[in-house]
C-alpha cells in the first residue's frame, strides 16, 4: 500500500511516497514560497500516484483539533503567507482520500514509535532541540492533543547557577527555549552551536537545561521511552551528559532501573535519521485510515 | 448498585459505602496503625456490605501497574510498617469482587471528571497542594500511568527574584514541593500557612509556583480543565493571583480564550469538597468493573 508523505517545514518541504513500514519509496524536496507558488506543486506530485492516505507533519502552530472549525489551519504562524491558511483543505479539494495532519513533532513521534527507537512501547515522549523545542507525546499509543498541542519548549526552568543570559524567547525571555534553543546558543556564544568544542562550558549549560525539561516530562507523564531529536542533538557527545544531569537532578527520588543503571537506553537518539520527518507523517497518513 | 469505597491516607483511613453516581451513602474513619490493626477493621467493615466493587485511593508511592509483580502494594513510603506491603493482595484475599487502585491524588482526578469541577470532560489535571504537592493526570478518558506515577510535586521551577529560602525538600531542596508544600511554607515563616494574612509576600511567591506548575501542564499535556486542591488551597483567596501569574508567564503566547477572558473558568477549585477522596476511591471502584 502506497502512502504519501508531506514533511512541511518552514524553509522546505520534502514530498515523499511510502509504505505501511514507514519506508521510504521516492521523495523530492522543494523550497517553502508561498501557499499559491508550493501548494501547485505539492498537488502535482501526488496526483496519479495511487496513494491511499496522506500523511501531513507540519510546521506549527497548527490546529489538529478534528471538531474545530479551523481543523486542518496553519494558524498564528510568523510566516504570514502561510498564517490563517487551510492546508489540508486544499489538498481534501483534490485528494479525496483520509488525510492525517499533525505537527512535525508529532509526526516524528508516531514515527519513533512505529519503526523507531520507541517500536513496541505504549508511550514516548519526542523532543526536538533546533532552532525551537517542541515535543511531541504519545500516552496509549495516541498522540496527545488536548486545549492546545503540546509546547514543551517555553516551559520554565532552573537557572543554572553559573548562567547568567538573560534568554532570548520574545514571550518568556529565559524559558526553556529562551535559554537552550539553537538561537540561545548563538546569542550567548556568538557563534552557532556546531562550532563550539565539547569542552566548553555551553555544553553543561545546554545539558542541564535538557535534563530539566526531560525530569519534568518524567515527573509530569512518565513515558517508556524519551527520544532526542533536532539540530542540536547533532552534538551527541551531550547526551551521556544529559543522562548525568537527569540522575543528578532526580537524585534517587525515583528508584526505576530505567532511571539508574539502564539511563542510556531510556532516554536515546532517534532511530530514524534523516527520513524522521518523512516516515513520521506516514504514521499520521496510516493512522487516518483507523 | 454499591460500591466500597477507600481513602487510605497517612494518618486517617476513611471507609465508605456508595453508589455509581458518586454518592457516599455511609461513611467511617478510623486512625491509620499498623497493617495488621487496620486491615482487619477494614475488612470487617465491609463484609457482608454486598458490594460490587472496591475502589482504593491510597496514600504513595504505590505499583498502581497492573501489569508489574509488585501490583497493588504500597512502595517505598517513610511510613515503614507500610512500605513494601500488598494492600490489594490483602483485600483480594477476601473480597472476590473487582478491585480499582490508584493514588489517593489520581481517584481525586477522576472523581473530578466523572462528578465535578471538570465533569463531561475528556481530560483534566487535578493538582494537591498540601503536606506534598502531586497530581493525577487524565487523557482521553483514562489516568495517565507510564513508567511511574505522576509526582508532579518534585518538577523544578524558576526561582521568585526575591525569594531566598533554600528549600526543603529531602531529595531536591528547592523543587516545587520543596519551595511551596506546606511544610515549605512553615519553614519559611516559621508558622503554618493558615497563619499567613492575605497580604503576605508568601502568597505571592506561592501564587507564583504554582503559577509555573500550571503553565509547565500546560505547555506539556494541555488539559481541559486543572482543579486545584489540597490544605494550602483552603486559602481560597490565592486562586485569582494563580491566574494573574499564570497569564503573566504564558504572556499571551497560547492565544485561547480558555487562558484569557475565561481563565477563571479554566482553572478552578474542586466540587466534590470534603468527600473528593471517597468520591474519587468510588470512580476507581466503578473503573475496575470495565
Amino acid at each position: 500500500m502506497l502512502i504519501g508523505t508531506i514533511e512541511a517545514g518552514g524553509t522546505k518541504f520534502v514530498l515523499g511516497i511510502g509504505n505501511e513500514n514507514g519506508e521510504i519509496l521516492e521523495k523530492i524536496s522543494i523550497p517553502t514560497e508561498s501557499p499559491e507558488i508550493t501548494m501547485p506543486i505539492v498537488i502535482k506530485y501526488f496526483k496519479d500516484k495511487d496513494i491511499k492516505a496522506l500523511g501531513v507533519g507540519c510546521f506549527g502552530p497548527i490546529d489538529p483539533n478534528i471538531n474545530s472549525k479551523t481543523y486542518g489551519y496553519i494558524t498564528t504562524t510568523p510566516k504570514l503567507k502561510w498564517a490563517n491558511y487551510n492546508i489540508i483543505g486544499e489538498l481534501k479539494k483534490v485528494f479525496n482520500i483520509p488525510i492525517g495532519f499533525d505537527t512535525d513533532v508529532n509526526g516524528a513521534a508516531l514515527g519513533e514509535l512505529k519503526w523507531g527507537a520507541a517500536k513496541n512501547l505504549n508511550s514516548a515522549v519526542y523532543i526536538t532541540i533546533g532552532t525551537g523545542i517542541g515535543a511531541g507525546a504519545i500516552i496509549e499509543g495516541k498522540l496527545v492533543h488536548g486545549l492546545l498541542h503540546p509546547e514543551l519548549g517555553h516551559i520554565y526552568v532552573k537557572r543554572h547557577k553559573d548562567d547568567t543570559y538573560l534568554g532570548r524567547c520574545p514571550y518568556h525571555d529565559d524559558c526553556l527555549e529562551g535559554l537552550a534553543a539553537g538561537p540561545a546558543l548563538e546569542g550567548r556564544w556568538n557563534t552557532s552551536g556546531a562550532n563550539l568544542p565539547q569542552n566548553h562550558i555551553a555544553w553543561e549549560f545546554e545539558s542541564y537545561y535538557i535534563a530539566q525539561a526531560i525530569v519534568n516530562i518524567i515527573l509530569t507523564i512518565s513515558p517508556e521511552k524519551i527520544v532526542l531529536g533536532g539540530g542540536v542533538m547533532k552534538q551527541s557527545f551531550i547526551l551521556p551528559m544529559i543522562h548525568v544531569h537527569v540522575k543528578k537532578l532526580l537524585n534517587g527520588y525515583i528508584n526505576k532501573k530505567e532511571l539508574l543503571e539502564e539511563i542510556d537506553n531510556y532516554i536515546v537518539l532517534p532511530k530514524l535519521g534523516d527520513n524522521a520527518g518523512l516516515s513520521g507523517a506516514i504514521a499520521l497518513g496510516l493512522d487516518s485510515l483507523k
